[in-house]
């Protein structure tokens, strides 16, 4: 799908926000219906997801402990007329060592985000199986 | 090399596409010489290299897993005049932990891919030794 | 903050550049004053930091090996008048394994880089703490 830039944001999440719905809030806010981001910083804490294809849902990883966020990145979409955000995340350990995969939630220490608008086109998720997908084309 | 915005496309790829294969593939169909790509999603299996400098070549490593692929990015330019995909990519396992390199291929479950086509120049690699490199400025 | 794009550059980093360095002369021989980038490539050795967030200070982690540069982002602003780079890093190694956290530096094998300038308003950076960070809007 060809789409052509919007606006573009960029922001520094306040400390102790939830990355995902304070995302979501910026899209309603600032009114961005599709769009993509990148974002680097550092997590208090996070929780992620692993896909396990057969079960058709998300085990779920704690990350009780502060990270660096090596990056996050994804997409504004919608699901049922409200703004969906997917975002995949690598996190950095104090000795260096990675964990990584879907988002679900991080909360903040400092995060900067870059957010690009896409506009001339809806973006919106339908369930395919137990997952929100984008149409083939 | 400065160059300017040309197109912007978001797409999903296809369960079962092999990802820089259809990468290429949408660079041929879409007339995209020169562009910059990012993407998210998840693997069924994938090959990474990882540059052996002394020897010249890159050393392989499957990955016979499902994976989250947290992110993968890269460009597109041209060899001898066919579009050619350069992406590096980190993925994630079941527990969290990463595995990443040089994507050499990736077999899709899920990927949402953006691609910023880039116009006003062409970017050509040329053979350096053992690797296409574009051209020093 | 909304900004809005100005140039855009696509730069192959000269092999033994420090990387850090090399993207804050960028910066200033192109007059970008604020501005995200992104690259891939490879590491002869590097540098990584670890915030701790107790101490107000980085935990210094020396990466003494080649690496493949599996992607690095970040935002170009500045600091007392100067550009100051900001960027995270995901590094793979020999066996796939992962490392990453704040990118202090990065001696360049080889580095593929684009840069998108953003116009339209200054980024500064005020210390608050022992870290200098945007302001929150």
């Amino acid at each position: 799908m060809e789409l052509k830039p919007g606006r573009f944001f960029l922001i520094r999440v306040p400390s102790g926000s939830e990355l995902i719905s304070y995302i979501k809030k910026c899209a309603e806010d600032l009114g961005i219906s599709v769009g993509i981001f990148w974002l680097i910083g550092s997590f208090r804490r996070a929780k992620i997801g692993f896909f396990m294809e057969e079960e058709g849902s998300y085990r779920t990883i704690d990350v009780n402990e502060f990270t660096e966020v090596i990056n996050a990145s994804g997409n504004i979409s919608s699901i049922d007329g409200e703004p969906f955000i997917h975002a995949h995340v690598a996190l950095g350990r104090m000795d260096g060592s990675c964990i990584g995969g879907h988002l679900i939630e991080g909360e903040v220490f400092i995060v900067e985000v870059w957010i690009q608008e896409l506009i001339g086109g809806g973006l919106k998720r339908v369930k395919e199986g137990s997952l929100y997908l984008w149409p083939l084309e």
